[in-house]
């Protein structure tokens, strides 16, 4: 079994950066000067499935739309979770694991670029998209086949709560 | 043949789910919050194509978005066959087909996630995209070679109207 | 020499399909219920040297959006040549020819779907984007490489335009 | 070393195009009929870092929306050196060298299409995303392995950073 794999199953939360991650990367400049992004469905329900099987979920991103908070308390994502304009991720990633009594080791941390790396070399298990960049990939301990925006979320919290027993747990029994 | 063409002798209505399968499965947050989705042309020709033919459409999705409703009523779709917040889809499947007079068994549902693989368990032929989760990809009769959003929708629509010869009866005579 | 290159030589002007000819078939529908499209800027510049080198363009489409209006009169295009809600489209291509006293056979038109098959059958050069429905590919008798949305207006711009020598005739002279 | 790599250690400015090369090339229509584009935050993130690291940075574009001067001055682009509305940009160039008291020779041009012909034969360094029109690939001295809109900007500016020792030297040390 790959190293990671044995990591998922101390995992007990997940903090997620939102562009390249979250998304493909891109934003769209609104005529109000906001900037709007793309989100995958897919990622949306296995975020919705790990909150209901009881792990925190942060979201810390260097972007200060609203938009963002928006999406992620939607999905069940707690408003004092999302950390928007976070530049020095660490101290955010701290925060979140002071408040539910974590440790960084129990906590997956998912980016794609600079910013991220300091909270990856800290956390239990980095993980990072198929396109992060180069030195992202250095750090990462897996790297998703999946892209930013592409189901990488979806991915890494599916394996995590599928080792763990908890994936789909409420959904209704299927009969074949 | 494979089987799943002898059964599309058989269909007289479709059930679609949205993200995922009339898109790309991506939605976009705008700065009020709604979330705004992109449709594809060659599906909503089809659909006008199905409609025109005599074939109920419904639209059974867990999003919320009155744009939803917007784009498929434009097409012919009636409203009452338009199920937003649809998380057990099952019960609104029966609703369709009881005000249709019509049996699970005569319906193609196309879902592409883990909420749509209970109606697809039920209904005549169930399909699938491309890139439906795997659980789904194991429940669908047919995986169309088209991915959520690019068109799997009018292959669906387009091989069972060809089928039982009503496809694009309403055309001008093409003289080659 | 191919011979749809022979025919270019007696191309007078251009007509094109909207949705999945100068965009990629997407529609995004908008929190007010209009349908926004995504427009390619190489195409743009090719349909701006088109009108610039003398020749009529016509935009024709079954959409109703004004922002298409928008769209192509800001690159040039005249507001009387732009038909919308346009469902059997040979009538308006025949208009077109009549106000500019041009015969079908001098006119190109490149469709991707259903509705513009009779006006492919009847134009002098039908052509279509490489991901146009295979009854559409049939007719037509160039095939650009570019998807819809991907620059196959452009592609069919500047081939018609080189081979009359009349290809950025406006541009600063290169050095080199 | 490629020719490229030694002219990379003279350059002390960066001048972009928008559409094609921070862009992919599609322009989003708006109801008000605004044209809306989507970045890339990778390529904002290494502009910041050449900003951060003294290099000016000018956006010399056809285009005319006010979300385009929004977009830069977030990521720290003078106003002064967002130049809108550009079509012959050679003028435009030598007023952005002007005001920095720099040679062309001292500046990387990053273009996509014809207009870009012009500033890019006068410049030090002439690039190009991957999906360039072909004339403007045949004046490039460096052609991205990226396309426009993926990541062709930060590949120019991480390139040149890193070769002149200025990359992301303001980030947290990392430890392994």
């Amino acid at each position: 079994m790959n190293h990671y794999k044995i990591k998922l199953h101390t995992i007990k939360a997940f903090a997620f950066d939102v562009d390249g991650v979250l998304t493909d990367g891109t934003v769209q400049v609104s005529e109000n000067g906001d900037l709007l992004r793309c989100y995958n469905a897919k990622d949306g329900l296995a975020i919705r499935e790990a909150i209901e099987a009881g792990f925190p979920v942060a979201i810390i991103t260097g972007g200060s739309s609203e938009t963002i908070t928006r999406r992620f308390t939607t999905l069940g994502v707690k408003n004092a979770d999302i950390y928007l304009r976070s530049r020095l991720k660490m101290p955010d990633l701290l925060d979140f694991c002071h408040r539910y009594d974590l440790q960084p080791s129990e906590i997956v941390f998912v980016g794609d670029d600079l910013p991220d790396i300091a909270p990856m070399q800290q956390c239990g298990l980095p993980c990072c998209p198929s396109d992060a960049a180069p030195e992202v990939q250095r750090v990462a301990q897996y790297i998703s086949p999946c892209p930013g925006g592409g189901g990488c979320v979806r991915d890494v919290i599916e394996q995590t709560l599928k080792i763990q027993g908890k994936w789909n747990i409420t959904a209704p029994p299927v009969s074949t």
